[in-house]
Order: C-alpha cells, then structure tokens, then sequence
C-alpha cells in the first residue's frame, strides 16, 4: 500500500454530484473509487430533481443526510461538517462544470472533474487560478491517459528513445451519432448552451488533444481546423480535422468524429521521432507497438517484471497476458488523486505526485476547443 | 441494482483464506469483490504463520477480532456469531482447499474457492456432495469463462447458432517456466504435495479444459495426453498435449503449457459446428470471431445495445469501444455468487442463477487431470 | 482467356523505357507483364547512358537490333517497323515522362506510365489531350488501386453499400527518409528539376490520393495542406498532412510521410458514409474491413466464390485463403492496358474496358500537387 | 540474374502434364514458371482425355507437335528430341504420381511434382531411389515451405536463435469441405483409388508436416494420430490431430482439416525453443513473429536490406512494405529448380542448391499418412 495513503490513516470521503441512473460516466468514477480502494462513497447529489437525487442515494449506501437535493445544499452542509468529505468529484452536463467547481474550490475542497473543464476560456482560467491559489488538487479525467502503456509511451519519449518529435498523429472515431435522430434535440450533450460550442470538441475531442500533448510531451502551438456537422439536419458539430504544428515545429494531424457509421471507439496516436515512432489504440490497450529506425517492430505488452518504465509499472495491477481495460485505468485516476490528496493534506505534496491530468490540462482543453472554432470561422491558421 | 440483492438489503460478509502479500490472485478476488460491490470483506486469514496473517489484515480494513491466525480459528470463531460471515473465500495452496472447503461446507458457508478444486477424485466427489446436501452455494472461479464474449459463445452455440459441434480446439500456451530456476523447487505449486500431481494440468490446464466444455456445452468422453516436462533437469509438469472426443462424437485437441520461452498467456478456443465456427483469445478478450459457412467473418465485439445474448450483456457494465479486462470478468463470477447466495438466503433461488462455474464444475476439472494422467501412463485412450 | 486477346490472336509486343539494374519499379513491370502472360518484351531502352543502355537488354531476352541507345532511337526505328511496338511503359525519372510519353502518343503508340505523370499541369492537360485525340490508351500505374479488395470497396460505395460519403481518411506513412544521408542530394526523386516540385507528393502522394478519389468516387474540390520537410537539413519534401472536401461536400484528410521513421507502407483508406464503413491496409492487402450502423464488422476477403463485386472477382486469380500481393495486382494493370490496346485494336474498344487508371486519373494528381503547393503558400484552402 | 542459370545460357524447356482448365493447381505452376523467368512453357499434357489434352495447349502458346495426347506420347515423343523437354512437371490426380514420375525418372528428365509425393509407400522409396541413381533433380512443391518469412524461421532454428526445440504446434483449418455435397462422391480427391488412403493427410496434411519438419530442423519420430470424417455421411476423411515426439524429444502437435465450416486457410506453425518461439501464419505471410525469453514480441517482416537471413533474402524480390503472396511463393520453387537444373545440366550442381523441398521430403510425407493411419487403427502411437 502506498505510504502516503498509509501515513493517512483513513480513506478519502468523498460526495459526487451527478452520475445519476441514465449516466454512462457516473458508474464509471464510483466503480474507480471502489477498485483504488482508497474512498469512502460519503455523499451525493444524483440528479437536477432535487426529490430523485436523494431517493437514488441509498442503494448507493450513502447515509440519508449526506443525500442532498442540490450541489448547493451539500456544498453548504458539508462546509460545516467536523467529518466534511474530502473531495467532491464531478460528473454533470459540461455548463455546470464551472460554478460547481468554483465554489467547491472556494470552500477549500478538493475536486476531481469529467472533462470538458468548462465551456469559456474565461471560466477556465479562473479555476486554474482558484485552483492554485486555494493550494488543492484538482483532476480532471482524461482517463485515457491513465492506461499503463501510454504511460509507458509519455516516459519513452520523455527519455528520448524515439528521439526528437517530428510527427504526431491522433484519432478518435466513434460512431455512436452516426444517424440523425429525433431524441438528440434532447440531448444536452447536443446543446450549446449545456453541452458547449462544439459537441464533437467538448466530447471527445479534448481527450485526442489531451492524448497527442501528454505523450509528445510537446504543446501544439498553431491548429488548422475543419469542423461542423457531417450529418444531414444537424447543427452540433460532429466531425473535426485539424492540422496540428507543436512547439519544436513538429507536425501533425488530428481526426475525431463521433459521425463515422459502424466505427466503435477509434482513440489512437501514432508518433514518430528521429529515431523511432510509437502506436496505439485504446481499443487494445495492453499493447504498444514500437517502431525503430533500425531493427524490427517491438509488441510492448503491459505486465510488471521491471521492463517497463515506472511511470507505467505503478499504474498497472495485473502481470503480463491478463488484461486490464477502461475501469483499470480510470480507477488509476482515482487513486493517484488520493495520494495526491492525502500528501495535501499532510502537507508533504511535491510535484512528482502530480501524475494525474490537472486543471492546467483541462484548461488546455478549452483552448483547444476555441483555436479550432477560430480557426474555422477564419479558414487560416490559430495560435493556442 | 439486482432485485435479489436489493431485497437482501445488506451487502455479503465476506471471509478470506490465502491471498497474502506474494500472492497474485489474493488482490484479484479482493478488486473483484469491491467492483461486485456485492461484499464487505469481514473476516480473513492472510498467512499460514498465524502472526503475520493476523498483523496483514489491518491495511485491509479487518477489524482486529476477525484477522484470524488459522482457518481453524475463523471457522470456530465466525460459527458461533451472530454478524457471522456469509461465505468464505479460498485462495490458498491446491492441497489445503479440500480440508478447508469440507469444513466450512460442514458448518453452513457458501464457498469461492481458486482452481483446482482439490487433489484428489475422492475429495471432488466428498465437496460435490456435501454442497449439494448442505444445499450451499460454492463458486469455483474459473474467471475466464466469465468474460462476457465467452458467454456470448457459449449462447451462441447453445441457440444452435454455429450448429452441431464438431471439432474444438483449445490452447493455453504460457511462458513463465520456460527455464528452470532453483527457487522453483521451493514453490509450492511444482511440489506435488502441495500443488497436486501434475502443475500444468491443475495450474491452468483446468481453466482451458472447462472453457473447452462451456463453450461447446458438452462433456468430453475421453482423452489422450501427452503430459511431462520439457525442461531439462525438471520433474513437473509443464506441458500437455490431448487428443479428445466430445459425448456427440466432436473431435478436438488441447494444448497447454507454462514453458513456451516468450509466450504470455495464449488461452483460446476454436469452435467450429456443422454452420460455423468461432475463436476466441484472452488475450483479446472484447473480440469474438464469427466465421460461417457463407459469407465473411464478423469480429463480434462486446458491447451493450441488444444485440448480444442475455448472458453477455449481464455480464458487461461498459458500452461498446470500451475495453473490459480481467478483473472485470472476475468480478462478475462475485457478483453472481453473491446474488445466488442472497437467493439462497431468501430461499427463491433457482437454477438460473447458476451462471458461474460450480463445485461440479470443479470435480470435472479434477477428472480431467487424472484422466490426462491415466492416458500417459497407459499410452492409451482414457474415459471421463 | 480473355475473348478480346484471343481475338487478337498474338501477344502484345512491349517496349521498355528505363527500369534498370538499381531501378525498383523496373523488375516490378517486366513481373507484372510476365504474370499478365500478355505480353511480349521486345524493345528497351534500360539506362540513360546508351551503351549500358545496349549492353543491359540482352539478358532479358531482347533481340540486339531492338536493345536501344536512347528512347529517340527506339521511337525512330520502331515507328519503321512492320512487327513494331504496340505499347511502350515508362518508368524513367519523373521528369522525363513528359517528352516521352508526348513523343510516342504523337507517334501513335500506347502507353503505360509510372506516376506521377509528369512535373506540370501544363504537360499533364496536353497529355490528356494527345491521348484522347490519338485514341490510344495510356494506363498510369497506380497500381494500388488494382488490389482486388480496393476493387470490391470501389464497387461497394457506386452500389451505396455504405451510403452516402461523409467522411473519408488516407495515410500513406513510409520511413525510408526518416533519417537525412548524403546521398540523398544525388537522387533524382528529391532533386525539384527531375523529381518534380514536391518529393513526397509526386513519390507517393499521387498514390494516396488516387486511392481516395477512386474508392469514394468522388473528386476532391478544396485541399488545405501541410507540406514540407521534417528531417533537419532537407529542403525536399517529406510530411503532407491535408484537410480535403469533396464535390458532395463530404470531408477527409490526408496524411502522406516518407519520413516517419521505422514505418514500412501504411498506405491505407477508411471511408464512411451514411450507412458504413470500409478500411482497408495495403500491408494486408487481402483484407477488407467493412463495418456497419448495426451489426458487427466483417471481414471481407479476397476470394473468387461469387459472393465479391464483379470488378474484384475479374482482378483475382486464387481462392480463398490464398494471398495475392503487390505483384499481382500490379499485373492486372498489365492485363487490364492489354485488354483495352487489344479492343483499340481491333476497333471494339468501350468505357467498360477502362479499368486501368487513365491519363486524366494521371493528370488529377498533378493537379493535387499543384494545389497542395499552392494551399502552402497561402495558408488557405485552393481548389482544384 | 543467377550465374548458374546465367552460364547455362538458355531457358529450361518445361512439358507440364495436368492443370487443366478446372484445376486450380494448373495456373499456379504456369504462373509460378513465368514468374521464375527460368522456363519456356514447351510441351503439355493437358487432359486424360487425349483429343481435349491436344486442343487446350494451343492457348498456352505450345506449338502443336508438343501438345500431346497423353504422358506416354509425350515421354516418347521427347525422349527422341534434340532439343527436348529439361523438365517436366506433374499435377494430376495423386495415384498417377508414381507411375508418370517414374517413367520419367527412367528416361533421365528432371521433376517437379505435387504433393502428396505418391500413394504408397513402396512407391515412395522407390521415387527416392530412381533420382538418386539417376542423379536427377525432383522438386516436391510443398510451396508454403518457400515463402521468404518461413526460410527466416527455418534459418533462425538453424542458428540457435530460439535455442533447443521444444515444442511445435501446426495448424491447417480449411473449411471447404465443411458440409457434404453429393458432387464430392465424384471427386478425385475423396476417391481413396485416385487421392489416396486418406484426404485430409494427403491434400493438406502433408503440408503441414512437412512445414513443421523443415522449420524445426527435426524429423519427427513418433505420432499418435486421431484421424476420420468429421461430416455425417462422409467416409472420406476431413480431420486430423495428432500428438507428435520430434528425435531430440521435443513435443508437438498437429491439427488439420478440411471442414471447419467458415475457415480459410489457417496454416500456421508455433514452435518454442529454449530461448524463445516463432509463429507464422500463411495468411499474413509477410510477418514472422518472433517471442523472446526477455523482453518484447518482434514483428519480424519480409524485406530485402541485409537484416535476414540470405535464405529469406534470395526467396524474395521486394522491398519491405510490399506484400508478396502465395504467387511469388510458388515462383521460388520453380526458380531454384532451375538453377539446380541448370547446375546438373552443367555438372556444377552441389548440395547448397537444394534449397526446394526434395523426393526425399515428399517420401516423409507419404510415411507421415502411413504412420497416421497406423496409428489410428491401433490406438497407439506409430513410429516413422
């Protein structure tokens, strides 16, 4: 067991806001927190409707008092709790985002926040700087960051083995609105005012972006985008490609789409260097394939026997051959913020623990988002 | 929420047996009873020093009266509680399961219990029976028949899909033996004593056998082995090879290993009926290959939207794209023993709640190793 | 046998021009003519320096008084002749298949030339126009898009197997430039006056983005592009990454390297329209990934059984299970041009002979180099 | 150009007895002797039915006096030539392999035959003993043994890359004989009289064995064979498995049909040493992955710049990325007969040429069918 964690002495309280019977997410982060062994579910506001939030709490086996109605009203119960939760974590539709989170940090909590951060720059800006002042840790979940061989690939690069970037190449094709349908007015995913000015950016697309950064190492400095609908009678956008040039002027290219008819998940980056290129795909995560200059490709597959860099050994479970998958890395998310968190609190934090994706990532993200729409109302080149 | 849990209205005490510090399947069963979210984790033994086990129980939130020096303890002490445990998991040394299943059986527990189910023709045939007349529930945890695409198959051809069955192919092709090392005569697994007659045959050649007979739905009727070691200056076992024939006259063949130099894990099935055949690799756990005899091959995925069996989706909790990994599958066998055993409790169960692998599942994978046993030492056909 | 070469009684006589000892593309060509058995080697002219030129036919079979010193006097003499010529290929550097190809239309002659056509858009249309008003088939080899698989996925989309186009995706990521040598200045492929203005987009980026316009059926209409060199010290071309529209508005992108290092091909297409999706991956060539909105994904393969398009089965030549490669379906383009010179011929000639990519196929992708050159210089998007 | 065949000076003049119009073999060998560029296709056998025999070999470009009605003509006819056939080569039903060879044999012409080699035993031997005392080359196309990624595989075992053998697991899982259909009852193949006592052994079996013999460089030295129909109301037999002992001991298995409803192809073979494993699958024949006992899976893959081994490297024409097939595979057969032809012919011939699978290799295979169905009677493991 960590020695942070252990040093503690207890495990994290924490209240979640959303997630309630519809969400896909919802069960994903309380399934996280179960498997990093490292919360107590304590509290909870599981719906807008205040009466429904409370009565979804208690099969959750959350005590009828910390089943509240509103994110106001457990912010404002549990601010004057001796055994207040620790951490609120975030799972609601992307408008909400940025008030939740800014009053929970302004009450000294910490947060951890599904991605899209927020829907202006502004908003965003001022959570990284709440954030920083208010000293607490905030994480938000770009989870694909969390599996062991990417990982593994953020530390290769890092350590230089396939030498200076010179080409990154990202995807993300999903195919989930592949069809016009009525229901979608609905959605508020769909909406700008709930969802953002982009759907196919806020959904999906800040987890490519969050992905090419993290494993380059490198920041995208200039995007060239075309993004809208593909979909006839739809306005959310549902498609973007971009054409990416990184700091070190390397060059890449982006393609995420939520419209590709038939596609399943389709997260993948594909890097190469001076000396060598690395690939990967969310959707067999175990594997990381490594291309050399010289010399044959390498099937890098996930285990625990010291092989792998220690970025990637910490954050698997399972030895080699046994597969872990999304649930494995999101519960990584979870218990990084714990320890994060726990050093918080004792006042022993220091930046190696900052391995989660923080609020300047997903600040990151809403820049994105608002170079590509930018850059498609100008059809030119935009500086983030 | 499952309306058997539900009405239960408590969460499964859960007792452990084994699963200490250097085991790997000891965190296994204890992530997969938290993602169950079925167990509170009660009571436990952690060592056979009954000390240390005692002192290891703490970082798992035991409470000190319940961290148990040896199985005999908890059984005398946890027998005569009111808040007793409900059942008891064992993943100790292959030739302890029989004397603490027997016991525990005896005093009322419903069991989980690690592969192989114990050492002996006689003892398989002792627990069948004394689950069967105590009317208990005992789970064995073949966990890779949980996956849900092996559900799928084992739907598929139980609804007649690929048609009658006629060959089957099975391999499971490790390489963690693959050089002999002098610490290995110290494990417990390559010492007959402890692990049983042969180790490849009861460390994993169980797993693929019971694959083999789930997915076809049928029971093999004989076998010829090839069964020994490869590795020079080695008595275990770490290879067998079979011919089989299945009760309908379906021919197959079996491969497994733990001495393939560079192999990671390589369990599968190959299929085939009289309208088609499907393939199946651990490795890749979310994909099903679904050849016909006309027409091209699909690459069935796992996935939530209808279109798979009952028995599939049940045994998913994420959407298509999404990958699902080992613990996932674990965790289902805890899920589903946990609502059997609250089903038993209430007294409304009934047999479709015996979707995880049983006792007799147990005893066949027993037979299977003395029958692979029979057929080396005859050189002949042996019967099952 | 093909009724319209069996009509014509004889193999076609084919002269050489380039394709010498260190040529790649050379033994390819004299490969697919051999395969296409419709053939005869008659006439070459293997070297620009004219003695070598001599001294190299003569080991494959050429007959001394038609071993030639220059292209001129293959033209002079063979013009002369009662038995000349029916058909000349080209595979000289790029520059040089302008007055070639110009001079041996002019004398009546068909043609089969490498790609690109040629280094201007001014000698690309003036070839379309000497082709057409001499009546003479010119087959550029594009020889990718004659895979069986890349013809079944062509014949897919014209049926609307997979609905309207909405989105299509081209890579073509090679990386035998990966690293700068410097040899690479002598090379004619990256010197601008004999390779042309763009290395990456006249060596393989014709390529790819034929493959596009011939699989979707539709022409590009907008291209915004990235191009330039990667590798520090280049001033060649190695790295286009483009946004693409379509006539139907339909959106794509392109990326094209031969600078990724350690990649080996990569050249591949995923289209998607309203109703599926098709993938296919040159290194495997014999696959055709179709995906759909419900359903799983096929597998497609290559096979001769009647369940593929006509235009796949007629560009195949074994079973099932039986890989083709680059060999063999560059020799369709050989049998397919022979075919068609066959009915020029014999005056029988039709569009459905026109299975070979053509001149105009040759001249849009000068027009795509043009335009992508041109989108560079202005950071916008160019039509062409 | 190979000095051998450089120095003989002259193409080999090929007579060719079978493949006709409905063979799928015929094309293969006509195609796989174009592609060699060593032979002149001379003189043919095209048909049992003498008139038909003489009509088909015109379309080949066989002159009229050479297309003969029957083997006996041909061998007649040609033995009395000045410039007579160099080779013949024989693709007819299995029962007239022996006698059509050994005449030949007899009359000093050099062979290339299909597997299987013959239908007896006896004749077997005696095949081997009239080439060797008649000094003569014979070729057994066991083509799958010529593709450049199994020569590697063969050539690393031989080095001691992957150590000392020790397991060997083929496959060969065909399914076209997945349903019974009453035309199959006319069939040569099914015909124990024309195809031999066993058809799966015979058709595809031998294939598999061989492949298994060559790569691991060992004979196989006892089987215990399960072999029969698998179809109701077949007696022909469609499956194979068998256990396998290799001379040094090492342990294998076999698995091979022609029935498995929806499959391919599948031949593949998987084979552990001491220090890692190979595993080659024919429908990717351009991959050759290699397992290591440290460290990662290597996808090895076909290529042509010094990093295989000179067997691979002479067994393939393009560079890396450009997919060679089963056409090409074939084409090394033919190509290293010439030059072994040639070396004869020239009485340079030395055992470094014998590169092709040999009279030798196809009477292994005829033992491997006898030792099989020896087996399977007995119920007992046969020797060979």
């Amino acid at each position: 067991m960590n020695s942070i964690l252990q040093e503690f002495g207890r495990k994290l309280r924490l209240g979640i806001i959303g997630g309630g019977p519809k969400s896909f997410i919802g069960p994903v982060h309380r399934m996280a927190a179960r498997m990093s062994d490292c919360y107590t579910l304590t509290a909870a506001v599981l719906s807008s409707d205040p009466e429904r939030s409370v009565h979804l709490a208690n099969p959750l086996g959350i005590s009828k008092d910390r089943a509240y109605p509103t994110w106001e009203a457990m912010l404002e119960a549990e601010k004057g709790r001796k055994d207040a939760i620790d951490v609120v974590a975030v799972m609601t539709p992307n408008d909400s985002h940025y008030p939740i989170c800014a009053a929970f940090l302004d009450a000294g909590f910490h947060i951890i926040c599904d991605k899209p951060l927020c829907n202006s720059l502004h908003h965003a800006r001022d959570l990284v700087q709440k954030a920083s002042s208010g000293n607490q840790i905030f994480c938000i979940t770009y989870n694909y960051s969390a599996y062991p061989m990417v990982r593994q690939a953020s530390a290769m690069v890092a350590e230089g083995i396939i030498g200076e970037i010179r080409q990154v190449h990202l995807t993300y094709v999903q195919g989930y609105l592949a069809t016009r349908s009525p229901e979608e007015d609905q959605a508020w995913r769909l909406n700008p005012q709930k969802g953002g000015p982009s759907l196919v950016l806020g959904d999906i697309g800040t987890h490519a972006f969050h992905l090419g950064e993290y494993v380059a190492g490198l920041q995208v400095r200039s995007i060239m985008a075309d993004v809208g609908p593909t979909v006839p009678g739809r306005t959310a956008h549902d498609y973007v490609s971009c054409l990416l040039r990184f700091e070190n002027e390397a060059r890449g290219s982006l393609w995420v789409t939520n419209a590709a008819a038939g596609a399943e998940h389709g997260l993948s980056f594909r890097i190469f260097g001076s000396l060598g290129g690395l690939e990967w795909h969310q959707e067999w995560p175990n594997q990381l394939r490594h291309r050399q200059l010289k010399g044959f490709e390498q099937i890098m597959t996930r285990r625990r026997d010291g092989t792998l860099s220690a970025a990637a050994e910490s954050s698997t479970r399972l030895v080699r051959g046994h597969p872990e998958g999304y649930h494995d890395a999101f519960a990584n998310l979870y218990r990084e913020a714990a320890i994060a968190i726990a050093a918080k609190e004792q006042e022993i934090y220091n930046r190696d623990l900052a391995t989660y994706p923080s609020v300047q990532d997903g600040a990151r993200g809403v820049e994105f988002i608002f170079a590509c729409l930018e850059s498609q109302r100008t059809g030119c080149w935009s500086q983030l």
